[in-house]
Parts: structure tokens; sequence; C-alpha cells
């Protein structure tokens, strides 16, 4: 932590502030300027308060130099962390990972046909929503327990392994039977959510909220981490920004930023991020390309109904035809 | 709501459409022109969900035009909604409420210090966090429970109401001494929390999510009301772009435009948008002259220990020249 | 400027980097922590390229501690720059201006009609456009030469400065009789304009760009002042963010910030920064309380064709209302 | 366009502007709701107003259905645009162009040394600064005029290539060899300077704004195509958002999205897009994959003088990786 003192600073408050330092095991080292002098600190700053230095009288500005995050920081942990979902299906460390299936379970012929597709086209997760967040008290809110019941029907019946949204810890009984639980971006800083998942030991699909950085996703992490639970997967899927084309603007630099910060494996999801199908194949080559060690992706089925599709999930056969095209690129996907 | 469809749009499919249209009791009106077909829609529209529209083959485009919140929607409740917090203090229809108090619960004598030196200058209602949402997990997480009870205590014995911050509906047995129960930014989309709010009576204090739009605001808002707590206040604090020398940038049109949109009353907290004492008077002053209903302000006081005052926390003395200020101005405050 | 080593930074490297320093005038000063290294860098840093620093090998990151502008840093020039704009007409230092008038420039009977009322009102200065950009090459473009025909005139019939846009300096020989020449957000950073701009001598008034930062507009005043014109008065306008209620948000805290950063005048475009003329009259005595140095404002009267007013013109008569609420409240102008 | 109407419009006003709007040949259709009257206009609406409209009193609000460009939608030119930047050079339509080399031209050695180690790696265009707009007035501004000169030597001593930034329109004649003309990112809506490329026929590169929006970077393609010069290629390079971990967000979202609504090649820059070398080959292997019909990249080799790299300029070595990288991937490109 550097610490830029006020050119007319008072004496006696920096021997005020120098004591306390020392009282926290921390040494300042001085840098004397024509204008400004520099306080360089030495010691363990991870429990100094920026905020507080910040509104010291004699202070002009602070700036932290180490990361906030320990436990997901890859300088302690340089190698990849590998995360084993079910027997055979691992994420991270060049384990591809592809989820698929509707936003929201209807049925259990929806559910179980999407989940035999999706199988059939490669996936190795299904995903489905049972606890839907919806921006609107009026909007269907997901089928909640029934739901969840139907998710574990279909992964016993289809064989494959289920991530879906808790958006309440009371909610995790419910959750036995699940593989991967999902925290949601509008959750990413429900920081009483984040401490129950990390004192349970299921992995936790941890997306990034619409506006937080990636130093603040790694906080998240950190939280969930800290409490015990170091099976963390990061999730990109869009920031809000002004652009109005798409949803959100999929991040997609967020893949080798993440991976040269943390260890944790980072998941690509274009169906949230674009809110269009029509852009959600090429987004999930690049994401592929890029090195993310995952995807996500919309998935809907309903010849009967056809008024039902998301705008941006793909058909059954529109996915088929991206399983092709991702098997064909991922052998070329960017490690360093 | 409007509907555009595609220049080739298939006849069959839009059959379909109308019938499940005329289904839900909406009915579409046609308007021809030489490139497009333009689709009205007369009836309540409200359960007519976007993302569907959007999905299917034939549409072009879906443009919303009702406000898809009603309860706390202006036009349905043209006079200005007034909560009274406490005999004697209320806000909204020209009734201004000064919450003022320090970030932090730190201990008793802290608390009641600032407790008292606010309700001499002026303010009316106490604020202090019990229960503080922290990016790291290694920063101070609040007193919780103890901060609960010193907070009721000075409560009673400087004969103040108090509002706090409430992270898990779980706590809300602590909250019973409580006057305004407030909602973090960070869960303002935390909508199991909101239902649990909505479903008891004490007012809501309901602060604008980082990059929240003023409508998603009103949702929220909404899920609260719709569960019967009428009794909301909305909170302007600051949304996230890409200016860095404030913390976040205080929307202060927020309050002309959420006074047409809604009947609620609305605050505004200078010292978290801005972060920085400095700037607090001047946006106190700015907001209330914009007809702000409420102003909500750090204040912080320890002599003793000058580390701990927040970067952007007034001394007692600086809020004690603001309140003269603000009683200057607010009868100048904008109203229509 | 302070330096962060990567803790296993090659010597060899290093020394090339202190005697690349030397050479600079530029003496380093090491502070070794366990894991860090830290340089800070003491001299005249101006001319060091941050971003070459941080492209070095053994450099982890590089933070700048100075600010980049010199001419219109408030530190070197403590006292408020006022500018006069014609006799009697003053900006700075407590002289509030007030600039009103059409958005563009439509006629001589539109233009004498409008800057004879917004005189009588209280305005001091006429504001209307000639050269007109906007986002279309189809939409109307200004009457541009006509136009300043008519501007002139005007101010001489009525008796009353004015200041209207510049987009190309080549048509400065027209701007002769102007007294205040604008630049546009959209070219704030057209460095070959400002640069033009800075080597005449009417006051410029420069405004924001649409995802400026304060620290950028500085640097933009910092191109015509290193040129040779000091009179350069700053406008936020409204910086583009996630929110669509409103146009652009209004970045109200622009005022103090800049009052703390550059002596420069700072004023507030409540017009453009909304959109609406709704929030016009809260937003002007926003600003006006928040301690602005001036206000530029949009007024069109057309009762004949009603169909040209702007969404966030004000009538002459509405106007007149808010320029007497100005008067009411100016006198409580938040000033240090 | 389709206009809502306020529910208590005045039918006098309405009766004014349907006849306005009928001597503007466009043709209202009406469809009466419960509350809300909607008017479809049918006819050539490119001429309205649509702020004019918003203005009206008996509006509430206006909703523009038809997209404001013409010339660079794909709708009316389905197939994509190709063009021939020199003999055996062309972008569009399956073509892909790497344009390579230093941000600033700094010699002749450099520069041609660059140029031949980046064409030899398979770059088909040399890139290379003369003119360079940068935020602060004190920094390096190019070597301009003599950059340009050495420019035009390494592209005929080399035979490649060449694109250059212009930043004023008075510089024309200094490119009269330069093969094509960039208009950086902070010139995107400097409008005089765009009608002037317009009426030249060399092929522009045109960078998004900062924050402008894909319809925005359109309409300013729309300036330079309705001067006559349809040799219009738009450039991606990185928006201005809230994440500071990246110098900008690359919106990779923006290939399929300008991909469906224009026919004009779209470039994908890494390298001002992230700032970071580090990211730079995995966010051009991402682009290619998306579909990108090129791309800029920084290039610089300076082993005397290793203070001089830009932070995110590969070293030729890098690049002839990233080549070979991008040869293996492009056939994998999306194409719908």
């Amino acid at each position: 932590m550097v610490v830029i003192l006020k050119s007319n600073y008072d004496k006696e408050q920096l021997d005020r502030l120098t004591e306390w330092l020392a009282d926290m095991n921390v040494e300042p080292h001085f840098t004397y300027g024509a204008n400004q002098t520099i306080m360089g600190l030495v010691g363990d700053t991870s429990k100094i308060d920026i905020d507080m230095l910040h509104a010291l009288d004699i202070v002009e500005d602070v700036k932290r130099i180490a990361e906030p995050f320990k436990k997901a920081n890859r300088k302690f942990h340089p190698e990849d962390t590998v995360i084993e979902i079910a027997p055979g299906v691992k994420i991270g460390g060049g384990n591809l990972m592809v989820m698929a299936g509707p936003c929201s379970i209807e049925s259990e012929e929806q559910l179980c046909g999407i989940a035999e597709a999706v199988k059939k086209s490669g996936a190795n997760v299904l995903r489905g929503g049972a606890f839907k967040p919806r921006t609107s008290p009026y909007a269907f809110q997901g089928m909640r327990e029934d739901g969840m019941k139907l998710l574990i029907k279909a992964k016993k019946k289809v064989g494959i392994p289920v991530v879906t949204e808790i958006m309440d810890y009371q909610h995790l009984p419910l959750f036995e039977d699940v593989d991967i639980i999902q925290v949601g971006a509008r959750n990413m800083q429900n920081f009483e959510l984040l401490k129950h998942l990390g004192r349970q030991d299921k992995p936790i699909l941890l997306k990034r909220g619409l506006s937080n950085t990636l130093e603040e996703l790694l906080m998240s992490a950190e939280y969930i981490m800290s409490e015990g639970n170091e099976k963390v997967i990061l999730c990109e899927r869009g920031i809000r920004t002004f652009e109005t084309a798409t949803r959100n603007t999929l991040d997609i630099s967020a893949v080798p930023m993440l991976h040269s910060m943390t260890h944790l494996p980072v998941v690509i999801d274009p169906s949230h991020a674009t809110g269009k199908s029509m852009a959600v194949p090429s987004m999930s080559l690049a994401g592929v390309v890029a090195g993310a060690d995952g995807l996500i992706i919309e998935v809907h089925n309903n010849p009967a109904k056809a008024l039902c599709d998301g705008a941006q999930s793909l058909t059954p056969e529109q996915f088929d035809d991206l399983s092709k095209r991702i098997s064909e690129v991922k052998k070329f996907a960017y490690r360093k």
C-alpha cells in the first residue's frame, strides 16, 4: 500500500498514524519529493482499511498495490483448479464443460426431452431454472419446489449432472441432489448467501454481477472460499453498458484477465450476455478459443407450442450444430 | 405493447399468435406500411412476456408502451405518499426527513454521542449500520446483533427514530424496534428478501442498485408493495459509471424523474454517492432544492481516535453547519 | 509516480531503468517489502510516459500521483478564474452567468424574439446553434453561415453577448463577433481544433464529452491553455450511462469536484443532460446551489408553429419563472 | 415510427399534427386502447425529427421502428461488401485482413524492421501512427509530416499497403500514397472530417467511439457513404465501462451484431481494447472465430532500447506465433 501525504501535512498527526501502523505491524518507508511525501507500507496490509486512511486529514491519496483476494489468487496457487462435477465430468485445467438446457423448467416432458437432446449432442451438464429471479413480481417466478423435483427426475432418467440457481439459503435442503449450485448475477454480492454456500461442499457457479468488476467477482468467490468451500466456478455473463443492441455486453477479455488473476475455472454464458440466439454460436466459439473452461447455453425445444422459446435460446438442432463446431475449435483454445 | 412483424412473416404463424393473444384477452390492431406491419396490442398486456414475443420467428421487434409498475405508479395514485415514521416525523408531500449518523455502529458512547449531536442539529432520524455488506470477507462486517442492541439503546436514550440495514430476512426479529428498515444497493434485486419485507409493515428505505435503472428500482418497490407493504422510500445513492473522481455518480435527475413516475418519497444519499465528505454539503443542498423528500448523511465523531472517520463522513460541526444551510434553502425546493 | 516492481525482477533491467530515469532527471527511492519492491520517483515526472513504464518486463504496476494538468490546476493557481465576457458580464469567483436561447437558429424573428425575452428575464448571454452536430447526415445540420449572420444581428439588435458552437477551425473567421466559442461534447478530444482555439483569445465554453472523465476534461482545457488562451469555461452536460429515463446522466458532483481540482469556471447544461424540459428547472436550481458558475439553458418560443419545440426546451414563460427562482437561491450557493 | 398519445390528448393539437404529417407524406393509422391511443406512421419517416414529436404536448412517447441508416443497411444490400485495398489484398466476404505494426512511427529503421517482420509472418497491411491523438498536450504527438514520409518509404521498400490515422482533413494531401485512412475513436463523430473523407475515394477504417452505440457507428459510416465513398471498414476497439482490469472492454458481440445490421466489413482491435499485450492473442483468435473480417494489432520491436514498448504491443516473435494460430482457426470462423 502506498500513502501520499498532503504537502502541508501536520507532523503530529503523522506521528499518530505511524504509531497506529506500528500497532498493526506495518512499517512505513518514506520517499521525500519536492512537492510530495510518499509512504510505502511494508507488512501485512490486508487488515488496513483503505477508506480510513483516505479519511485522514494529512492524506492526499492511497493506492493499494497487493490484490485483496488470497485464496482465489493465482500467485499463491499457480496451478489451475480442476473440479470434478461427477464421474468423468471435470472443469478446469484443459477440461471443457458444456452446460445446456432451458432457461425455465416447465414440465417433465420438456425438461427430459431437452436433456436427452443436449446430452446426445455432447453437453455434459444439464441446466434448468426452478427458482427464477425476475425484475417484475408479476412475471412467472419459476416452478420452484416442483421444478426442483423435475430437475432431479431428469438427472436420474437421462443420466446427466445438473446445475440450477439458488436464491435463498433456506432452500438448501432442496439442492441435495444438485451437482452445481448457481448464484445469479443479482446475488453476486448477497454476502449472507455466499457465506452459507461456503459452509457446504457442492461446487458453486458464481455469476458476475451486472456492474461488478473482476476484482469484486473474485472477492465474492473469496467469501465462499474463506468459509471452506474452494470449488468455485466463475461465470462471465455480460455486463451492463450503454449499448442496447445486445442485452448486455459480453466481456470476453474477462477470460484471459481472470486466468491471469486466479486459478479458478472460468465459464462464458453467451445466452444471457447477448440476449440474442443469433449471436450465441459465434460468442460460444469465441469463448472457447479465448480459453474459457466452460460454456452455459440456453436450449429449448417445444415444437407444439412455438410461442414459448426465449429470444436467446437455441433449438436442439442449432445446439447440435454448435457442439460440432466447438469440438473442432477446442483444440485451438488459447493456452499460454 | 407494439409488435413489429418481419416483412416476410409467415401468415400461419401470425394466425397462431393472434389466437394465442385472444386467449390472453389481448386484441391486435394492425397498421400495414410499405415495408412493415405493426400490431398494436389492446387489453391488459401486463401478463404478456415480452421476451417470448421477441423470440418468435415472425417478430422483428417489440416495444413496451405501458410502464410495468402499478402500485408505485403515479398515474394510478396522483397524490404524494406521506409516510409517518414516528409521531411528528414524516416524509413525503413536502415533509423533509434528514437521517444522519455513523456508517458503522462502534460503541454505545460513539453512537449516543453522535445521536445527541445530530438530533440537536436538526436530524430527525438516526442512521447506523450493524450489519455491514463489505466487498471483502476480511473487512469488518459490523457489530451485527450487538450493534442492533446499541442502536435500540441509543434510540431510547436520545429519543430519535432509527434506520438500519437488513441483509437477511432471518434477522427480522432483531428489527422489531427499528423504525425504518434499509435495503442496501447490493440487495435491491434480492427478491426473496423483498417479498419477506413486503409481508411486514415497517417502512422500507430501498436503495437503488449500482447499475439499476429507475424502472428497475420501481419494480423492486413493486415486489414489496405487491405483498402488502406500501410504505416504501426510494433512495438514490449514486450509480456506477466510468468516472473515478467520485466513488459513484450521483444521479440527481432521479429526483424529478422519480417524482414524475411514482408517488413514493425519494431520498438522496450524498455520502455514499460521492465517497468524499468535501462534496457532501453541496450535494445535499442540490438534492433538497431539486425536490428530494429526504437526505441520509454520514456523520462521525471520534476525537480520541481520529483514525476512524470514513472518507465520506462529516463531523458533527460540519453537519450542524449543513443543517443550517438546509433550513435556509428548503423553502425554495422545486415543486411543480 | 510510484512504480511497483515484479517480485522476481531482473537486476540488470532495473539498472537500465534507473539510468534512463537519471537521464530524465528523475530519482528513484526504493522501499523493500517482503513481497514487493516499490520505487517512488522524485522529480518532474510529467514527461515520463506511464504506458512505457507499464510495458517493462520488470514492472508490475505504475500509479500516478501528481495530476497531469498544470495550467488548469488549482494547486498552482488557488484563486478562482474570473472571465469577463462583455462589459458587466462576468463568470467565476461568485459571478453567475446564465446563457439561454434556442437549440438551433431558425430565423431572425425567432432568434430576436427569444433573445429579447430571455434578456428581459435575466439571462446575460444568448445561446443559439448555427453549426449543429447531428448523429444522422440526413438530419438538419443547422443554418451554418446564414445562422451565424442572424446570431450577430440578434446580438447587436438586442444588446446581448452570444455563445455558439464551432465544429471546424476553418470556420473561425465567421466567429469574429461571437463572445464565447463553444466546443461540443463530441469534439472535446478533437485536439487539432483545441490547439487552434488556444491560438486565438476568445473565451471557450468546453463541453465534457459523453464518456470523458473530469481529468480528461481538464487535459482538453490544458490543450487550449498551453497554446496561450487561458479563458476556458468548463461545462458538465450529462454523461452516458445505462440509464434511459433521461437522455444522459447529469453528473452534478462534477461541480464540487472540478472546483477542487481547478480554478476555471464550471457551467451546468441541464437541457442536454436530461433531454426533458420537465427536469430542467429543478436541475438548474440544483446546479446553482451546488456552486456552479453558470447555466446554459434551451429556450424556444414559436407559438405559430408549435411543432418545433425541442423536448428539452423551456418556453420563455417557463424560463422567466425559473429565472426568478434562480435569483432567490443564488445567495445560498455552496461556497466552502 | 410509432407515436403513443397521452390519455387526455387535445383533439385540436392532434388535428394539427396529422395535417403536418400529411404535408410530410406520412399517414397515421390509429389503434385505440383502453388507456392509450397509438399512431403507427406509414410512409418515409426518415425526415421526421423524433425529438420534435417527443416535444409535443399530446405525445407521451415515440418509438422508432426502422433503422435510421440506409446505405450501410444490410436490408438494402444483402451481400457482404468486399473492399480491395491493393492488388491481392481484400477485406470482407470471407477475406481476412491482418493489419500490424507499431503504435507510433519512431524512425525508418524501426518502421521498416517491423514492416519486414510482420509481412513475413503474414500481415497484409502495415499500421503505424504519424499523427497521434494524445489526452495530454505534453505527451508525444507523433512524428506528424515526417512520420508520413517514413510510412510511405516503408510501404515502397517493403512492398506492403499501409493504414494510418488522420486527425484533420487539412492534412489530406499528405495521405495521397496511403492505402487506408483511419478515423480514430475520438473523431468518430467529428462530422466535418467525415464529410471530407466521403468526398475522396480511399477506404476508411472507422473506429467506434469510446461510448458510441453500434447504431451511432453506422450513422457515422453513413456520413462518409452519403458523400459518395462507400468503402468503409468498421472497427470495434473497446468501449468505456466501469471495469478497470482492461483499458476498455472489447465488445466482441459487435461482430455478429454488425454483420446482421450492415454489409460493411468489421475489424477487431484487441491491442487498444485491452491495453494488455497478454490478452491480445486470445482476443485476436476470439475475433477471428466470431467472424471478424480483419484484425489490427500493435507490434513493436526495439531490442536495443527496451524501454519503448507499449504495454499492449506484441513482439515480432509473439506476432509470428499468433499468425500461425490465426491461420489454424480461420477456417472455423463463424459464418451463418
